[in-house]
């Protein structure tokens, strides 16, 4: 009864389009209603706090999609819900930290590990702990980068001034020995080229929505709950506030036409 | 209750070890009791029956140890006997198939996958129908290399021999754009460098072996069932024929001392 279930996504904004569009390629068969927070983005200054409210509420709107699956695609939400949401569904609730954290000790080499996230990912310590739950040898290097999801969410992915945030913010992490660097921010694929640039080729940059897809792939075999058949799914997306730059980006991302709906919350959306 | 509690590992013979040496570097808490079945290697050549017969009476010889998994690393015996298996105990079983097929799918470009492997798993098409079960559009490559793992039983990885023996063996899956190759034996990884100067650097080759890895991870992981503390687990090892050998290649691939215990088996256990 389940196969034909949606797997639910949420992000603050476009950046949980990273898991979806790995999700799409990985899972043909499988559908997906996305929800992006866009009036409420960037969840990363905001307190734990809030960021379990509005998890709570885009989760309470998925479910009457009667999902299969909870994809929290982002990190900051992840750091803060995952447990709450968890402990609130019956279902599977995947987060994008564990993925991130276990492909991050699967190719490292060194052992040192770097992480960039919000500033909310960042200060909660989950990535340290995951690594650490999985490993207690890795050295992990952490660094906050606030300026990085606002850059995303404008569609300003590669231009100079992109370049230069980036170098400023990350420059520096040449200074450790790490060979393995994780984008802890669903947000952070977008600027893949450019953190690339920055950080040469001898550091693997670790993207936690590619390795969160195979996670979902994982978990839904184990659970036999994979989608079968034939059809091609069709997807729905939902976002709480601006609409017009999300579908622009969203449609670019993905490379097809999206159908998206702006949702008119029943409870205030705007704190 | 479950977290002391060790993986069971089963192979019929040196090949598991290569998804143990990674189980040791991903998850360096959690304790292995292993069996390579050496009375009976190869698997390959042998009709599913016997492998489901020979895979059973491991099984039944490693609950003894009250693992809380067992990882079928062998692609042979997951082919014929991880349904099987599955039905008789009551804790996950992890087999080496699906995990490989998974990473070809989240790693390929092309589309076009090609898998290696013995004749037993080869003739079995369980790489085609995880592939297919995953997405439907792939195009996949088989080619069943039955003089592999006689190579690898005998410790011979680098050599004139065994250069020639994976050029005669592979070296004409260069005619299809493939952009990734599935080692589908858990004993390929000892050849890897070979295979690799065969294949070229545009073809990626996929480790069943460290994937594996990851997937028991990820599902212990999901199940709660990880290994906690600082305590550095011993691991055992058991085979059921030639020791002097097994022991050579075991310390030598993982880098440090075992035990090993020789099993004289309650049943015939030669065919």
């Amino acid at each position: 009864m389940f196969v034909q279930q949606p797997i639910a996504i949420l992000d603050s904004g476009v950046g949980g389009l990273t898991v979806a569009k790995e999700v799409m390629r990985q899972l043909p068969r499988e559908k997906i209603v996305y929800f992006g927070d866009t009036a409420r983005t960037p969840y990363g200054p905001r307190s734990s706090d809030e960021v379990v409210k509005f998890t709570r509420e885009i989760v309470d709107y998925l479910v009457q999609f009667r999902p299969k699956m909870i994809v929290i695609a982002c990190n900051t939400a992840t750091a803060a819900a995952l447990e709450d949401i968890r402990s609130r569904v019956a279902i599977p609730v995947v987060g994008v930290i564990n993925p991130g954290a276990r492909a991050a000790i699967g190719r490292t080499v060194t052992g040192c590990i770097g992480v960039i996230g919000t500033e909310g990912t960042i200060k909660s310590g989950a990535y340290e702990q995951a690594l650490r739950e999985l490993s207690p040898h890795v050295l992990v290097v952490s660094e906050a980068c606030p300026k990085f999801v606002p850059l995303v969410e404008m569609g300003n992915f590669r231009s100079p001034e992109t370049y230069e945030t980036v170098r400023g913010s990350i420059g520096h992490l040449h200074s450790y020995p790490m060979d393995t660097l994780i984008l802890g921010c669903t947000h952070y694929p977008f600027l893949t080229e450019t953190i690339s640039e920055v950080m040469g080729q001898s550091v693997k940059l670790i993207s936690s929505a590619d390795e969160t897809a195979r996670e979902i792939s994982t978990i839904l075999q184990d659970k036999r709950k994979l989608a079968r058949g034939g059809t091609v799914p069709v997807h729905h997306f939902f976002c709480s506030g601006e609409s017009r730059v999300f579908k622009t980006i969203a449609q670019q991302w993905l490379g097809e036409q999206i159908e998206l709906t702006p949702v008119v919350w029943q409870v205030p959306n705007i704190s």
